[in-house]
């Protein structure tokens, strides 16, 4: 066994409580949820207790030269917690505690092993409100959303993740803990260093608590679902919103392969020849919303929905969200997907919808379309038989031909999902040679031996 | 002269339409509007026209190893524009242009020596809103703001300047051009440079372009006076509001010694035992407006206003806030200024402000108080006889006294000003050992000779 030494030393430190080294529990933690990423069996695996345990460990796999990924809960779409093989794995699911709230500041201090669903809970029993939730969010950790800066269904009102870390602490390469940023609301002394971890993927430190801003409660929205025959014409409609002066606080596209995924399993009743589906919310309140919601559904008819219908209560509301966040997991049940996510200027949503269904016709494979349309950030979901070697070299073909039409329309290759082992290969396409040439030095300014999640990124 | 063959050079290349060398001319283009920090007298100012000057300059420069210092219109409150004895100045204000306004993506691209009021209104013809205002706005410029990482009135609601920008280009440290960032809402391939750039005071990159986010114009706000016996009840007043869900998009706090300074001069009427005045807006639109107002008036009646009144038309607000936002210059009509800038946790503010007056007390100087209060972010300005070293040295300690007060409250000591000159003996007391170590790490990678803005910030 390679790193032998190393593992000696760490059991040493740490104990078996903390490390894992059984072969079979090693291998449950080689990926997260991306396809067809390179990924290793760890040679230990750290279940880090507090940040002291995660200090120690990067310590000794300084020391020793082992390259160390951290994990959330795995759920990651780009393969940027995948292990490497003799690696050092350091799982950060025990740390799951929400240590304060503190309802006078607005923003709350927490563990990176809380899942999402339960930080947003846990503040919302304050009256406060976390927005950014990815679709994952009843099984991503928040410090999942940290590494990769995550998105989700509110931010085309809300923003961001990054947009509310007001201060982190960060385990070092070298196992010193750095405590970065501040709990006031505004500060600039010195570099934005909490912005700079944000989004990282785990290659300049690990996160093991962070501090978040948060907002009060939001209104209860008004939610509507719009019906297209096609979804050009959703996504006319779409730029027609985001050209208006309304800021919806939810705006998502469906496209029929995504709408019908989920239509069965949630009992929709959208009829077959539905081509795409809109959701929108508004939750300005009072009479403020309802305008909102009416110039919404204004600009939907204008766009040509067949139909354009309040949801009937909360309940209704709710299973239209549930069933457009599931939607990965709907193509997951109809073959093997590579998701991308692209996003692009919002005036080219429908150039977007329109190239990838061209790409699709092209390579011959199945492409669903769902997306936080509002932000013309897409997941086009390329959906294939894994078995079949020939369908799946088509497939990665059609993955790569969409980032490549998001850039030629201005875009990212990646609007919330990170670039990981998925998209390292068009990554210096998108960033120029002088922007890779930046990042590689500020990598290695943090991380001179090259032990923070290598080969993922850069 | 030294640097002279450098100076030969960079007219060589550009020109002397482009390049000063005129003494009297240099020495304008030494200081910003901080007092007591160095500043030398440049050998040259290149005036740039374009990225293509700037990076002439910079290439000409890290040739000769010659330090660099961009200035925008040197209204920064911290000496970070000070120029350097014998090294080049690099002034943006010949680019002013604004660029591009794209109404589809409520985007603005702009060069760095726009303005930040001709910004604002250049936009606003669309339509559209950029919010980061800080007083100042009518002559300083974009550039400066990013470099600063600038606040301003409204950011209680809306955010700073790095809230704002998408997509910078920057003269890097040997003169290359660096495009980072993106003209969609989101995009997280590879790390956020952007952020890192803005607030860097000059240090890693001079801006020569940026693309802002804008929002749709903001409701006409509804504009609350109301005044105060103490200072400390004001305080008490507005962290009644902040814990609230009422978020004002202004909440603004003078002192006796602020709203004395401008009462005259702007005719206000205010009644000479006023202790202080505090400003409020509410931008909701329609009846949520009218209640936010109504929910701000009741929090300050709590706490023991003696008056509180609604502006009564536009104007009326319009005079409030400008002797708001011109008590900086009132203050140096009285004598020599140190302007403080600390933010603390939003419920401490009654603490800061106490403090404030004991620190006044005890060094025998009058320190006047306003700020942006709902941020928690001040501007404690000490007001002294410069021409009395023995006052000028009490003077100071009263402004270090402030920043160590805003230290121990668990804040910061610049919420929007910058680090400059002023405040580097403090910085590491803020960041800690191991923040400073990652910043100067950061800063050796994307200036390994230390040619840009050197001796400001680290």
């Amino acid at each position: 066994m390679r790193n032998a030494a190393f593992v000696t030393a760490l059991l040493d430190a740490l104990g078996a409580d903390v490390v894992l080294t059984d072969p079979d529990r090693l291998a449950s933690y080689r990926t997260d949820r991306a396809m067809f990423c390179d990924a290793g069996t760890p040679c230990a695996v750290v279940l880090a207790r507090a940040t002291a345990d995660v200090s120690t460990a990067m310590r000794l796999a300084s020391e020793h030269g082992v390259p160390v990924v951290a994990q959330g809960a795995r759920s990651g779409l780009s393969g940027a917690a995948n292990a490497i093989d003799d690696g050092l794995v350091i799982a950060l699911e025990r740390m799951n505690q929400v240590l304060e709230v503190d309802v006078d500041e607005r923003l709350v201090v927490t563990q990176p092993g809380v899942f999402n669903a339960d930080l947003s809970r846990a503040v919302a029993e304050h009256g406060l409100f976390y927005p950014p939730d990815p679709s994952s969010w009843e099984f991503c950790t928040i410090g999942g959303n940290l590494a990769t800066n995550s998105g989700g269904l509110c931010c085309v009102k809300y923003g961001v993740t990054t947009d509310y870390v007001l201060a982190l602490e960060v385990v070092l390469a070298d196992g010193e803990v750095l405590r970065t940023g501040r709990r006031t609301v505004k500060g600039v002394a010195g570099y934005d260093l909490v912005r700079l971890f944000v989004g990282s993927e785990g290659t300049l430190g690990i996160i093991t608590e962070a501090t978040l801003r948060l907002r009060p409660a939001a209104h209860r929205p008004r939610t509507l679902a719009a019906t297209f025959g096609t979804v050009h014409a959703a996504a006319e409609g779409i730029a027609a919103i985001t050209r208006s002066s309304v800021v919806p606080n939810l705006l998502e596209l469906m496209d029929g392969t995504s709408l019908h995924a989920v239509n069965d399993a949630y009992r929709l009743g959208f009829d077959d020849n539905v081509g795409a589906l809109v959701l929108a919310q508004s939750d300005a309140p009072g009479v403020a919303g309802e305008e909102e919601i009416a110039a919404i559904a204004h600009h939907l008819r204008d766009a040509g929905a067949y139909d354009v219908v309040l949801a009937a209560d909360d309940a209704e509301a709710a299973l239209l969200l549930t069933a457009r966040r599931e939607v990965l997991t709907a193509f997951e049940a109809m073959g093997t997907t590579m998701v991308d996510d692209v996003c692009v200027p919002r005036s080219r949503i429908a150039d977007l919808v329109d190239g990838v269904a061209a790409i699709a016709e092209k390579r011959g494979v199945v492409i669903g379309v769902v997306g936080h349309a509002g932000d013309g950030n897409f997941h086009p979901c390329v959906i294939f038989d894994g078995a079949n070697p020939e369908e799946a070299e088509r497939a990665h073909a059609a993955f790569d031909d969409v980032m490549l039409l998001g850039l030629d329309l201005g875009g990212t290759i990646t609007g919330e999902h990170g670039i990981g082992v998925l998209k390292r290969t068009l990554l210096e396409r998108e960033l120029g040679p002088a922007g890779l040439r930046v990042q590689r030095a500020i990598k290695e300014a943090l991380d001179p031996d090259g032990l923070l999640n290598p080969g993922k990124v850069l």
